[in-house]
């Protein structure tokens, strides 16, 4: 194997590629990145148990020359140096070369580099995909949608299937709910599918989501999407990010959405969200950090926390309009926090069924998204 | 106690103050802050057992009200509590209210926090100053010496001296002097004394130096510094910034800093810098980090190091003046990286005595500067 590649091309492909690289060293070449050479440019391969992502370089682009193929061939070189090296080495082009000993040669300027690298061969295979279930998503849109429901998934490996965001999708309506049983996120997006293609109860890891985020353009290029028994892949360009599923049924979420209401109040988000943050100052010791909230018809929301040894906080804010009965409720601040803080919306509205359900909090300009909280039971 | 302050004012004060609150909670007054009133404002005050900072916020400034005095009193707050909820408070102005039992109210809009303050009478008293030596030093000329000279002091406790940084004035001359017994730093600037004022092996805790360096303004403005047999006093307009001294002689550094050399060379500082990074890379987990320089009479510098697990690095760097023998030697990497990283000039000269005598390193256009390293010995 003997090469060229732009060095700034090659430091994108590795920073990308990184977030599959196994930190585990129980199996060594997984600590790796995988690089082959072949005739449409280069590929860069690092794989996890969950994850795996390709990123090709392509020979040349508007032009450029970014890739020049001296002799075919293939490696896998040690992720955690690999991105270092290249990052700091002097000129715009790095040469590689690899004998058969599999020891590699990085050369750029005056630098020089020997590795030792692995054999390619053992190299784990990514998974054979079959491309019958395709849709295509705007990279910013299923972005957002990862944010906006991602932080709402189980962090314990109690029900591990909670670890995971359900997606759903049916005619051109996809759907992510993400609960971790104390609160839930639900949002929805318009995608480019056919009418026929439909499915549910596909449940993809929170964290391998949350890596794909990484990745993905902040831009409204299209993401191909395949859906599979036991894997999904999401296509960019110039990237496969491969993941595997969850085994198991996601549960009914709908059941514990309330239909009705009690009390309907609208608050100014950003407010509302400084409030709760000051609440929260004083339990960022305590475990629960609960803040009470009392709605009363005046038109005044009183949002306090207490902290035996610390002190106590109160806060007053607006509701800029109220429909039902006066309330009082209780609830974990770090759910609220981590609700508001996803929100765009200038104003949202929370929907109570009563101090000990569930409540809704949703934007007041988009019914694409739902958020529920469940209160907590306080003795005061 | 009863006023109203600038909550801006507040943020900052609080901030340089807290360099000084102790981590440790073996005496708890010492994890507060004490804020007290006066006749020219309100002073904040925190100590542990190194510094000690007084930040004090005058009634105005320039026309604009910053402290508003209804009642005189002082009382001691939480640190790690204050500074989050002044920072989040929603109003300009902040009014903290303290009742005879030490319980504090902070109101600024409709936030109101109840905090459980401690007695400000329970708060060490600080240092008495006498001000005999005085001299004054430019911020930002004193911040360059701190930096260019706080690197090189010991981290380990085996010689607490050299945990300090070594300071002597004669006539206008300061001088900074810091080695870890590895390797050294040496920085002069000039000072405004007066001429019988003259000091020599005053050490102060290189960490005290740090935290001042943060507070510091980065510009022209002169810092009043005072001196006495075990403390050291720091004034600018409103801080007053106290360390203890070490206690003990600082060994005498000039007679390990070599009169003369066998090979002097010129570098370009950023090419040898990056070449001494690259060839780090691989030893990122060696204790040592040793690299090998050869330095030839027909102007290159290789610079190597391996790794034999991972693989072996070779550079080569332009030599832009040479004078004396061809030399081959190892050093710590780490060493070279400190002192290249906090010089500004363009190119740095290196006189060696050969290959297992310590050699120096100084800007070529600054005689104010001498770092020195001792070499490694390798059996290659």
């Amino acid at each position: 194997m003997h090469l060229q590649i732009h060095r700034d091309q090659m430091t994108h492909a590795i920073n990308d590629v990184s977030k599959a690289v196994s930190s585990r060293t129980t199996i060594p070449i997984l600590t790796g990145i995988k690089i082959s050479s072949h005739s449409e440019g280069i590929t860069l391969t690092a794989s996890d148990s969950d994850i795996s992502i390709e990123y090709t370089i392509p020979l040349e682009e508007d032009g450029n020359l970014f890739v020049d193929i001296k002799q075919h061939g293939s490696i896998v070189l040690p992720a955690r140096y690999l991105n270092d090296i290249i990052r700091k080495l002097p000129s715009e082009f790095v040469e590689l070369h690899v004998n058969d000993r599999f020891l590699s040669t990085i050369r750029s300027g005056r630098s020089e580099f020997n590795l030792n690298g692995l054999d390619a061969e053992d190299f784990p295979r990514l998974p054979q995909i079959e491309e019958e279930k395709v849709f295509s998503i705007q990279s910013d849109i299923l972005k957002m949608m990862i944010k906006q429901t991602a932080f709402a998934v189980s962090t314990t490996e109690t029900r591990p299937i909670l670890t995971g965001i359900m997606w759903a999708l049916e005619g051109d309506q996809l759907q992510f709910v993400a609960t971790d049983s104390h609160r839930l996120a639900k949002r929805q997006a318009t995608v480019e599918a056919l009418p026929e293609l439909a499915f549910e109860n596909i449940i993809i890891p929170g964290k391998s989501l949350l890596e794909l985020n990484k990745i993905l353009p902040d831009n409204d290029s299209l993401i191909d999407i395949v859906v599979t028994d036991n894997q999904i892949l999401f296509k960019t360009d110039r990237i496969l990010f491969y993941s595997r599923l969850l085994n198991g049924t996601y549960p009914d979420v709908n059941r514990i959405i309330p239909s009705q209401s009690k009390t309907n109040i609208i608050l100014n988000t950003k407010e509302f969200l400084h409030a709760i943050e000051r609440a929260s100052l004083l339990a960022k010791d305590g475990k629960n950090n609960v803040v009470k909230c009392s709605v009363d018809l005046g038109g005044v929301m009183e949002i306090s926390s207490t902290s035996p040894e610390v002190g106590k906080v109160t806060d007053e804010i607006e509701i800029k309009s109220i429909e039902g009965e006066e309330l009082k409720i209780s609830f974990n601040a770090k759910y609220m926090l981590d609700t508001l803080r996803v929100m765009d919306s200038e104003e949202v509205q929370i929907s109570f069924t009563g101090a000990m359900s569930p409540f809704i909090i949703q934007p007041t300009d988009a019914e694409q998204m739902l958020y529920l909280i469940l209160p907590v039971r306080t003795y005061q």
